[in-house]
């Protein structure tokens, strides 16, 4: 079955700094219009980076939209004329001070894609080098290191509540006992 | 460490039918304001419905947002003064036409808080009875049926590109390892 739906008219409401808000008048396979919310996003990276010791550094930090800290992987947007693998390197470095000998692609994946095209590419990250953090200047961020059971056990109990941190942390566990 | 974020000002940009978007203008910790665009969302459910065969019911749909037909897990929005789990029983109705005899809480994560505050909780469905679906008017649903290894596997290749379906496969297989 095809169930695409034909855009019919565009109506950009808001552009902005990390995203863009339109709406789409749609035609759907019945021939009858709708409307359809989409946030812009320009797209992420999420990494889950693994010391030697089989640590996994994690970021805890504060979100203005669920107004809570959250525990999650290194994580941060595409940059114009960026490649996913550049920005999880940019991001890992400026997140937590560590740079990776060795950056694997691990999956991609749509966070939200009812209302946002917002496209997220998951790498792991190995044989770590410790450096210096280098945060944006709106960002307040505390480097947490836990074993990847102890992740995994949080993930199970619900005490991980964002959506690319689960991912990232059940994949790389499948992903490292698979090797 | 405290890194609340204070709200000096709240704009309202958009309100819309199924999500609003406001730009807060933040105190940082060290008293410097930043601004914050926030997708307001009324929260979602998501089903992991299995048969006695050990069967996922999935369901294929178009997502504007991404331009693209995927396979997903049952989902849909909570309605005003709706409890997640009547979301979840009334959704798997709608979508699938199945009802379930018991349908598990698991576990909620926010799907990206980076930018909204879009919470998603996950159900487990078995007991399943099968009925006849009733999709909204704009919705085209087309039901897949696949076992969760064969669920698992597509995960594992990045065939399956929607973040609750990864996760309630994955959360799901754990779950139902360890009963």
């Amino acid at each position: 079955m095809n169930f695409e739906e034909k855009t019919m008219k565009t109506e950009k409401i808001y552009e902005g700094k990390i995203l863009n808000l339109r709406i789409d008048t749609v035609e759907l396979p019945d021939k009858k219009y709708s409307k359809r919310e989409i946030v812009e996003h320009p797209g992420a990276v999420a990494i889950v980076p693994i010391t030697k010791e089989g640590e996994i550094i994690l970021v805890k930090q504060y979100r203005k939209a669920v107004e809570k800290e959250l525990l999650e992987i290194p994580a941060g947007k595409l940059e114009i004329g960026e490649e996913p693998k550049e920005t999880a390197e940019r991001e890992l470095k400026e997140e937590t001070g560590f740079s990776s000998g060795k950056l694997e692609y691990i999956t991609e994946f749509y966070t939200s894609p009812g209302f946002s095209d917002e496209k997220m590419y998951l790498f792991l990250a190995i044989e770590l080098i410790e450096g210096l953090a280098e945060p944006e200047k709106d960002e307040y961020i505390e480097i947490i290191k836990l074993d990847l059971n102890s992740l995994i056990d949080k993930v199970l109990k619900g005490e991980i509540v964002d959506s690319k941190t689960i991912i990232g942390a059940l994949i790389a566990k499948n992903y490292l006992e698979n090797k």
